[in-house]
């Protein structure tokens, strides 16, 4: 059984103020600005596989945990780029990951794992080798029931309004099928993401801007056309409720360049002749593009940099992308926005929301950004920095710069469906904490503080998001 | 009403140890080594404006938060560098102000404003709309009165000696007449700030370099005539009080380089064709040859590296330096300060004070460098990081590799003048926050702390800075 | 006397909490898999000298201390390189050391020679001037008596195993005296550090390289030769008991060269021509050659970069290395260990164990690294970051997302024969007392803590070391 004053700061006073901020917002609608959950599974409604495909096989938080200790990832299901054999036995799988589950011990995976399964399944006892198969059939026969599929567990889950992300390249057909079904239990909208179409390094990007031209009926090999088909499909996507872009990018690097040098850089990485150094230049003069679209079509956009992508080249070559092979890196902010600030940065209906996965720059660099310029909010701690102590660590480091109010409430950014409630309830816990704590020290005055949770949990997003 | 026990530890034995230690050390009289209030005021003993003036137009911890959520600088009374129109009806200013006071929450600032409001004025509502103009008529009554002139609130804030910063090139009249003056109730000194006569890249170097060579008489195109005016005005401001120097590079660089290339350098400055990397070495350069001149005058040296002044071009053209845009960067010391420290690291009576805006190199760099060499000494927490949390991971992160006895006590670094008691009051209480917790804990025994505590409050900047 | 809840949390149930946990634990033996004591004194097993050659000339982290305060070393008796005068006095050198005993307030140095005064000594007053000599005279008596030689205290310290670290040159003739002594209280064993005959900027490369070859037979200024008599060394070394070995570089870089090309670089080595940048580039290829070892020796592989050496030229000539001088420099392991990784990292049986001394890499590289890679696994807290809130730290930033079972229990990493054991117990407290705070905020069961503290004392250094 979960704790009740779980993630409370232990002195008794203080864990009775952060208990009592919570009990006022606990139950607030969760509003889940950026995720990746698939918009198919709304859209057709069909049940949930099986517990392995639900919660091992698509989590690379709980595989690449598995395989940092020796199990193999083929052992657990992973799928394969050239379709050889992976372990298609999901109890199997299921068993030796409950043998393993000891190995997620003070992550917040275990914190969301048990979440879900008490909060989902109503399941109460510890999950391990001895409980394995309980869990596993109860599991599986409550996902053939009505109230776990997956709008149900939507309702449920007191979503409010959630966004997927997709390619411009998307037909958003699973969105209009949402649209067309008269479903009113929840909002779904999409997210502009588009790295395929920016980023002369992706897979395929001659191809794609092919694609981009075909969808929007223009030459795309022209820079102008290019960046109109751009204000096309962010029209297009306002349409299934997108209010925001995102972006991830190697580096937080932007560039402002006079437009025939723009346009000379597209030339070359349409013929896939772009250096390095040319390739990360024209990633960030686009990032200055679309905040101008921004400015002018009010979608929010959104900086993910930081990530070093599938650093192990076997394991790239054998299962491809998104496996836990993704490292975090050195992140530089102040010269590498410079051109998209000088360019937007005082604008004051733009909202750009900054995410980091080095949290050096949280004091260092993205609080006093964030705290001066009217443009910028800071984006919640992200990924690996999406847990009790990694959201501590960022409220202590980010509001006596920033304040609350340039930040932009919780995203769970997440495929993990279950997983939401949870996610979403260590944020509200955590940022209970944080300001009981500061009740507790004479920082805020108690009165104040439920306003804050309460913006902290639902307001904020909202605002920030257009929502 | 404050709370008598902000800032100190939670679990009631140990804010109690906290508490004992704080009410010994409370009342202990500012020392202010550094810092940037005008010594005009002191000098005139005239009658600050207004509340507006006097809190929210030259603060820029407070205009820039206002700014990061859309107010406009020009709305806030802030000054244009065209002359140009700007708010000038302080209790519209101050309104505007108040509404937007609940941005401040969780930061430094709220708890400064909110202690100044009390201590200074005693007002002891909750400052918001609905008492923004209460507030404006007391203070404003008040500040008319003899007791809230500068020098009645200097001798009441208990300050025992304040430092100023000045230009080599300031004449230094307000401190003569501060010295004619007579008064007795408080002691003001200068501090020697070099960078308009040593950093090539400053607004009009080569003009400052001839004014320089009026007032002390001397050729200072000549580069051995250069460095002997900058002992000249050391004597000077010296008569006048002075302790220190203090330095603002944008990295903590240093170089050792002989003569010729260093006249060399110094002759492309006064042509203004240094490149950047030359103006960067010359700068270097000269925090040796200060080093070396503090050698044998006794003037301790400040190093306050790592700040990218004037981010937003748009910004610094409108309104100027100093408006909340200047964005704190990795810095790194290791090899930066290397030449230096084989020139003089090693002299005993040598006081080198180091900053950081980046916090990672407190433990990393900062502490294992000044817990080896003897000319080295750490400044506390500065700016952005001159906070609770600032403060508590400066000393978290220093003590076990530095000690304390390698710090120097705490900078106000302020030119608002009323936050200076509270500014001192939160190092004290974080300061004894830290004490108690190491005494609950068994590194520190209860009756070391208290002489640990006057010596962090007290002793150790009047040593540190030879006052 | 020693605080026994010393660095226990303050808040009382969660302080039980811990203080249980820690006194399930606080008496297993001492696994000691990497250090520096002196394999000399389980050999010859003769009395230590006296207080101060125990406690004080040998021990950089006290004189470093005294150092930065004025103190010349020469008058705490630290040897000068050519042999010049220094402070023979051991007594004038301890009352020295108890004047300035108060500067170490608030390090882990304070709390372990405290811990070893009480523990080893049975000395419970407070140390410093006023006691100087009554310890003196206490501790000298007791060095004279069986019970306190190395062996005997070896044996009262309940060390199970301890490593000391030897140059692939050095002829282990002490740790072949230990094993046929016939001692049976205590196992010591070598580990294999290759740097000098790894790194072309060691003094003395190619007369090390020719020695190299005399130990071996081998004509090792042959390539493929010296990659040989590395494997003969370590295999020697095995016979020895060695289970690792070590390599500390100044930075993380590695490199998988083609044969020829390393080759080619170790030749120009051989003739001191290596450009600083080839140095390096060998280094880094020689970890991967040292790994793929690994891969058919089962020897683990210990990375200890980061460290800038010798930072004072003034110190490094008068008193030569290990002087206190060594200062951290900012690590990048990303980019740095891809090619090792790439050729290793998914090796199941091996183990590469990465320390660092920027203390940023914890979350933002080291713990996503050894997250997902089966050949990695993380130190403890190394060097400066050995001390109570650098332990918290570590298990703050690693745990969440390496969890604990890519952690590898503590490592003295110490000269100082008598800290062993207080170094063991801050590491065994601190633990606890995060273990605890897990517990106390519902993130980790009551009963799982103590099978995860025994874990992290003692299982998974025996695991990982393979001891």
């Amino acid at each position: 059984m979960l704790n009740k004053d779980r993630l409370f700061p232990t002195e008794p006073k203080t864990r009775d103020l952060a208990r009592a901020l919570y009990n006022e917002i606990s139950t607030l609608p969760i509003v889940s600005p950026h995720g990746h959950t698939d918009p198919r599974w709304y859209a057709e409604n069909e049940p949930f596989p099986d517990p392995a495909k639900l919660f091992v096989v698509p989590d690379h938080y709980v595989f690449r945990m598995l395989c940092s200790q020796g199990v193999k990832l083929t052992d657990l299901g992973v799928p394969r780029v050239d379709g050889g054999e992976t372990e298609t036995d999901s109890r199997k799988i299921w068993r030796l990951f409950a043998e393993n589950f000891y190995l997620l011990r003070g992550t917040p995976s275990r914190g969301w794992l048990e979440h879900s399964f008490e909060h989902v399944f109503g399941l109460t006892k510890r999950f391990g080798p001895e409980t394995a198969d309980e869990f596993y059939d109860h599991i599986d026969e409550c996902l053939q029931k009505p109230e776990f599929r997956p709008r149900a567990l939507f309702e449920r889950f007191n979503i409010e309004v959630i966004a997927t992300t997709e390619s411009p390249l998307d037909d958003l057909k699973w969105h209009a099928m949402i649209k067309d079904s008269g479903w009113t239990g929840g909002k779904v909208v999409t997210a502009y993401r588009p790295d395929p179409v920016v980023d002369p390094d992706f897979e395929g990007f001659a191809e794609n801007i092919e694609k981009f031209g075909e969808l929007t009926g223009l030459d795309t090999t022209n820079y102008d056309n290019y960046l109109e088909a751009h204000r096309v499909r962010r029209a297009f996507f306002k349409k299934f409720g997108a209010t925001s872009t995102d972006h991830g990018h190697p580096t937080a690097r932007t560039e402002d360049l006079p437009k025939a040098e723009a346009a000379a850089l597209f030339a070359k990485a349409l013929k896939g002749e772009c250096t390095a150094e040319e390739a990360d230049a024209f990633r960030g003069h686009m990032l200055t593009e679309m905040a101008r679209m921004s400015v002018d079509d009010g979608l929010v956009l959104q900086i993910h940099p930081g990530s070093t992508r599938n650093h192990s080249a076997e394991v790239m070559a054998r299962h491809g992308r998104d496996k836990g092979f993704d490292i975090p890196s050195q992140t530089n902010y102040v010269e590498a926005l410079r051109p998209l600030l000088n360019a937007v940065g005082m604008e004051p209906d733009l909202t750009i929301v900054l995410f980091t996965l080095d949290e050096t720059a949280y004091s260092r660099e993205l609080a006093p950004l964030a705290g001066v310029y009217p443009a910028l909010r800071l984006g919640p701690a992200w990924w690996f920095h999406d847990s009790p102590e990694g959201m501590r660590r960022y409220r202590e480091m980010v509001t006596e710069t920033a304040g609350f109010y340039n930040t932009v409430g919780f995203n769970d950014d997440t495929r993990a469906f279950c997983s939401i409630p949870a996610r979403h309830d260590v944020a509200r816990r955590v940022d209970c904490a944080f300001l009981a704590t500061l009740v507790a020290t004479g920082r805020l005055d108690e009165d104040e503080a439920p306003e804050v949770a309460r913006d902290l949990t639902y307001n904020l997003v909202k605002r920030a998001y257009r929502l």
